[in-house]
């Protein structure tokens, strides 16, 4: 599929008479998408049920015109003050009980049905309007659900909706009391009409009320966006997308995705690096203008399975962002590189943000394509350097990876409320399995745990805190190597402890009879090379042990093809699995140097040099911030 | 007397079938204790007036006909949900002004009455009830007092209570203007209507109002215990208890203890080494497996003391918590070293929490003696050999200790109302002195500034900040080596500073003319070795200078037996002072090796090794997590 | 002029047969100043309305008739708590929207008017009283403004009047919403009373409307203070003061200052150390007992050109205090050091807060002149030093210095509302630029934007993020030597970027095309020595470069007079900077031994050891402690 190149414009802040020449810069430098809208409710509906459409179909005219295909944006993230006055409790509220304010943005709560039938009242209106415009091209609904914590909201319109959820899912108070064991400190409930939100008590809330109200949250989200997909799918056919953030967890993206055409992301390698990709000091430094080597790519491939398959960078960083706590501007040829890694991974589309730097509000601090007075910005030249590459280069032909590694948001929650040990995440440790099979030079398929096994030789789902029998039973048949644990099926859908003990898994006798978590720097030796750290289980059964500790503790148990994890293994213990797991089915690695990336398509081999120095490798050097493309066979 | 051994035990939590055989297994263990009911309230009680004792009656009869005697606890930590319906207002409020919430345990406020007399009618009938059963053995009142910072509360009920007790203490607005000093900031009050609690004020409220909140809220609790107590002593022959937790000072442990008959704790060593032992992070690494040294046997001694002279272990950690920010299993063999530590600290009884590891609610991850599946724990086996050490050995018979050291709560409150200096509690300055002794060998009693002084070679005092004239003319005539200071009677009831200035004892030629604090790398060397760090003060008057700086400023000062001294000495400092005192009254001590401790009984040396490692000792080897039992002459 | 010393005396605390006692031995000691009453309403009007004058008519009787001079502290910074009952809505509300609580001082709103009412009644009735007192010298309006992040207040009161300070400065709502960008996320308003106080938006609020309110309640401590000059200055014709805090940027000091007759400040240099210097921790080790080397000074000719030459200490501390993470003693000498440096400054006079510790409420530990014991305190023995030295020595001259430093309150709120660093604030940068100034030798005179430029040789202006167009003309045209940047004029008067971008300064052809933050240790190497870190912009234009990276960006540029710094320089490349631009005029410099600091007057050279060891320096050896007067030519 041929890939393109867009970007992110706002014609509300700039004066008209810049539109044309704008669009025609943007088609000049070879861009063909152009975001807009998201944030414009206040220009369309001034005040309550007056409009004023003129100067939005008048901007999408002018980059319809000048050859841009439109994604047109609901302004939803964005409700303007008035409509505070109709609806002053639609604002979310935190978990230490205060009610957000007005002034920013995503200042409402999902739970609110009353602000949801405005959303469903201007959506229709967008739709109605725009849904058959020849330059609407796709749309994106909202934006960037769950940025600034915003999922979780504490408001009396999520506890209600909470209890009506709650029966839904439980019939009876006295099975939610079973489910939960409400029993253990006197908590059992009467009616569903005592359950509170878990805020505020004494000690922590029962897990299983905690994890039910992670679900609740999350599938709040989904109701939300669903009631706008439906009303603009209703009108119009152009692709349906949302653009979702970096390591956002609060709500299951594969759930939102199924609903959308396009899932896209937004992409702030230098920012995430400073403010969520879990790393260490030393690697903050060493990447401090090149981002994370591995943390996009992971992104890149969660999202384009919760795409199935089709999904876009709405938002590509193309210099020093506003909002980390530290905002350097990047190594000269970095943007090229996100971009074609972007394009490597099966991107559509990446789409710069911003066109231009905005000089007044709350992100004026932002680069963009240009600078706020209208000059281009480095980042230009860049990505007009990949348009012209992407027009001189083959497509990118995307093919089946050999690994899947498995990512369940469920799983997620479950580790946040209960993470044992004070390091402990289950995002970094599926990340850290990802980081292993990027070191060996392996492409990934991130799949949900209802993903389809077929074709993989190997499969990684590392921290399923619950497995579905379903899911155990897929995994012991799927043929391919199978690696889980630790913590695998630890706790059933309710949050208890399944009995016989975990992972209980038919076919596999491992049996975890303990767990702790460690001080980080206690680690557990294991024979042969490597560590276990944080968190470790005591391993019985007669499955066969692969891995032990120096002192014969099993570490890790096997059956047939099915590999059980008791712990969570440093880089050298994980680098060890991975390539035992690859030898076992014949699958080629490699070791790449540092900082160096690999990604396989069908038809080509991408070299990523994520240092700012020059490499070495097999296929050749690469300069630093340098993209290889290697043909294959 | 005979040692025992028992386990807490929850039979609303599991399948009636299983308590007969539970019942045999502890019996089979060696255990004769088992505590029940303190969380059962809701079953009890499913709705308000409504009562099912059918189930408990069996249990207590099922438990009992198999030979264990019951200590059956009240209920009142975790008043059910249908208590909010008939009191509101009962919740305690925190120091950010917020409501706790329902949902986990202890949210009730001490002051509420109407929830206090909840809970004399459920002890009535609890009392009623079971007060002459020939199983139940024993008493516990609600269950940890203090835990989760519950004693101080906000709360309008709070409120309301603290202006009647200032009333009754200072009788006229005028004479509590006076002792507070409230002219100071044009804060005389009119009437006691207008005191607030000291909640969110601009900056730090009067010490002295701070501290009567302080001395009124640990009354509170004083005041809840004593009517349960006062109930079931009216309806039953059983003794009653409570059980403290570790470092909980926010309410007097002497004075609620005058009103039970025997003291309880909870011992957590791995816990606590964790989140409240004060210690460095390489203490917490090297002790990671076994606990501090010296934390649990402070807290045998202090409630000892509480408890005057009868206490028990009423939860002793068996395998990794749930709730520290790291949970690691012990090494094997400290749980029998606990328990044994316990014994040889005076205990009548040590009970393994839980019985069985829970698989749902807040606790699920609380090591059992059992695990989920009912299969043994590994704590099991040495709680067992305990068992069979208890039958063959000779009982542990107790004596007086040559050292006493004074604790005193409300020492405790005035230091953390005015530190002074960042890292400095009292709570620390009492443990560092216990471990001075210790590490020299010494059994130690520890006394409320209360406690008969008869019989004791030598008085540690440290940071009395408030002193009676009682206390120091007990002090200066009691004839052992006594040592006070920093701090000693360094303010009146009041909080106010004495005229003239501190400590003011007649007989001891002592002034402090000067106090100051320190950055903690910023210590005083003290001629001869050691220093001061932290809190340093300039001492005048004509007594004997024993100490003395570098530069030749007095640090410690003595005129017959009375030693002052004038700041915190570092670890080789208080070595130093505890050699002198021991000397000067011809008591032997001996330099332990690290991580080994010692504690006398009547009839018995017993020799503890802390480490991971065997170490020889002058009664000979101790391997890792040993326990060595010697005979005395 | 005659330079005087002082204390702050409360004869409120203290009985009455005390106060012609203290009063003699203040006039022994050779003070002549004593200030009184600003904490005194309660006592002065113990129910509303109800006077009793008569302790305060003898306390300035006795006072005044044993020779000392009174200032007469208006009593507005602790109302008594009956006020509360008056003004329900009085109290200020904090950024958590929490309503602070009574029992401290400083507990109301700026913008509540019926408390500034209550002020303005009783400040008319000290004044009519006092105002043509022989013994009140002076007055004081409240106290210590601003102190505990006092300023800021989120109440419906403040609310309101910010409403109408935005009506007033922006007329429309039209031109609201235009200055500051609202479009950018949909944030318009229809009306000024739908704007909110900036306060728990989801992400931070438009900078512009964090920028408006910074200024609206600086402008509220000005109204306030205003309103109570206008009632002692129609009454009296003594000079009035306020004591402003040390870095204390929450309001305009000059603003405040321009209604003042003499500025007066607080200076607690080893409390600061600890609490705002901004060092290291090697640097407060250093100092511990000195406290920074710059920082007094600093605040020293800051609030000399806020009083526009007239200025005291009016808070001088003596010994410990009590509110520090660490409160140390002294070094012998530096009372009398900070005393002197005080009036090298030009400080007119310098008053011992306090005359003696109190023994009882808040201040408890804070150490006077006096012991609570009616002894001396070491530091009487350094300021009755100081008395004879004054009476001994020649007036102190001031004079102009050579160098300006520009300091702007407006900008400091700019970068605290977007620092752009974690680690970057204004106050930080200008002192680090006066720190160079100093090492370098050179007296410095700090001046307002709106200064008078004539007679320097060298001006520094960095930092000033936004500059008006006659600012921008006046440092072009005044001769001096300029420096300017980084971030010099990057926003408009409504936080927004301007176009041609910043600096846009006529005549010097300096563009900055992009601005990054920096992680601290990523620095950027300058050729010839040092280096920028933390703020790093890249520059353009045609003016010479006179510093570049060593890759050969531009880091400094020049165009005559006038030096664009394009980023924060480390302390070596601060000190070439200096070094550089007064060789360019012509202005000696010298290199002084670490925490050595020199200050010329008209008449002397004034030197400084503000280390704990003896220097050697060209005016010969100067003990640790020490000052050393080197009459001049
Ligand atoms: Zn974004
Ligand atoms: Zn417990
Ligand atoms: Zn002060």
């Amino acid at each position: 599929m041929k890939r393109a190149l867009g970007t992110c414009y706002y014609p509300e802040h700039w004066p008209r008479e810049l539109w044309a020449k704008d669009a025609q810069r943007m088609v000049k430098a070879g861009l063909t998408w152009v975001r807009i809208g998201e944030f414009a409710w206040k220009r369309v509906e001034p005040r309550p049920e007056m409009f004023d459409w003129e100067w939005l179909d008048e901007a999408i005219d002018v980059l319809g015109r000048a050859g841009l295909s439109v994604v047109l944006g609901t302004p939803t993230a964005t409700p303007p003050r008035w409509m505070l006055d109709r609806h002053p409790d639609m604002l979310a509220v935190d978990a230490e009980g205060r009610q957000r304010g007005f002034g920013s943005r995503r200042h409402y709560c999902f739970s609110h049905d009353g602000y949801l039938d405005e959303c469903r009242r201007i959506v229709t209106l967008f739709a109605d309007r725009y849904g058959r415009s020849p330059h609407v091209a796709a749309w994106q609904t909202d934006n960037e659900y769950g940025c600034h914590d915003t999922v979780i909201s504490y408001s009396s319109a999520a506890s209600k909706a909470f209890r009506r959820w709650l029966r839904e899912r439980y019939g009876t108070i006295e099975s939610l009391n079973y489910a939960w064991g409400n029993v253990f400190w006197s908590m059992e409930y009467d009616s569903f009409d005592q359950i509170d939100l878990p805020i505020l008590t004494v000690t922590e809330p029962n897990p299983a009320h905690s994890l039910a109200f992670r679900r609740f949250s999350s599938e709040q989200v989904a109701r939300f966006n669903r009631a706008q997909v439906e009303i603009i799918r209703a009108r119009s056919d152009a692709p349906i997308s949302h653009n979702y953030m970096g390591r956002e967890t609060a709500f299951d993206h594969f759930e939102v995705g199924r609903d959308l055409d396009i899932v896209t992301w937004d992409s702030y390698p230098l920012g995430f690096l400073e403010d969520r990709a879990g790393v260490t000091v030393a690697t903050q430094r060493r990447y401090s203008r090149q981002g994370d080597p591995d943390f996009q790519a992971f992104h890149h491939d969660l999202y384009r399975s919760a795409g199935r398959g089709r999904w876009w960078v709405m938002e590509q960083q193309p210099g020093p962002v506003n909002w980390a706590p530290h905002n350097p501007a990047p190594l000269p040829g970095m943007v090229r590189l996100w971009t074609w890694e972007a394009f490597a991974h099966g991107a559509e589309a990446v789409c710069y943000f911003r066109w231009r730097q905005l000089p007044f509000a709350q992100e004026q601090l932002h680069s963009g394509l240009q600078r706020a007075d209208l000059v281009d910005a480095p980042a230009m030249a860049e990505a007009e350097q990949v348009a012209r590459e992407l027009a001189d280069a083959p497509d990118v032909a995307e093919a089946q990876a050999p690994v899947a590694l498995i990512f369940d948001y469920d799983a997620s929650w479950a580790w946040e409320i209960q993470p044992h040990g004070a390091e402990l995440s289950y995002f970094d440790l599926v990340l850290d399995h990802y980081r292993a099979l990027r070191r060996a030079g392996l492409s990934v398929d991130i799949l949900p745990p209802t993903g389809d096994f077929d074709g993989y030789r190997m499969i990684l789902a590392p921290g399923l805190m619950h497995m579905s029998d379903e899911l155990k039973a897929r995994l012991m048949a799927c043929g391919a190597e199978v690696l889980i644990g630790p913590r695998a099926a630890a706790r059933n859908e309710d949050f208890a402890i399944l009995r016989p003990l975990p992972p209980a898994i038919s076919g596999l006798d491992v049996l975890v009879s303990r767990v702790e978590s460690l001080r980080p720097e206690l680690t557990r030796s294991v024979s042969g090379g490597g560590s276990i750290w944080g968190y470790s289980e005591d391993l019985e059964g007669a499955a066969e042990v692969v891995l032990a500790t120096t002192e014969g503790a099993p570490v890790a148990m096997r059956t047939g093809s099915v590999t059980y994890m008791g712990g969570w293994g440093d880089e050298e213990l994980l680098d060890r699995l991975v390539s035992d797991l690859a030898e076992r089915v014949g699958q080629g690695t490699r070791r790449l140097p540092e900082g160096v990336r690999v990604r396989e398509t069908g038809t080509e081999r991408f070299w990523f040099n994520h240092t700012d120095q020059p490499v070495n490798t097999e296929a050749g050097p690469i300069p630093p911030a340098g993209v290889l493309r290697e043909p294959l066979g």
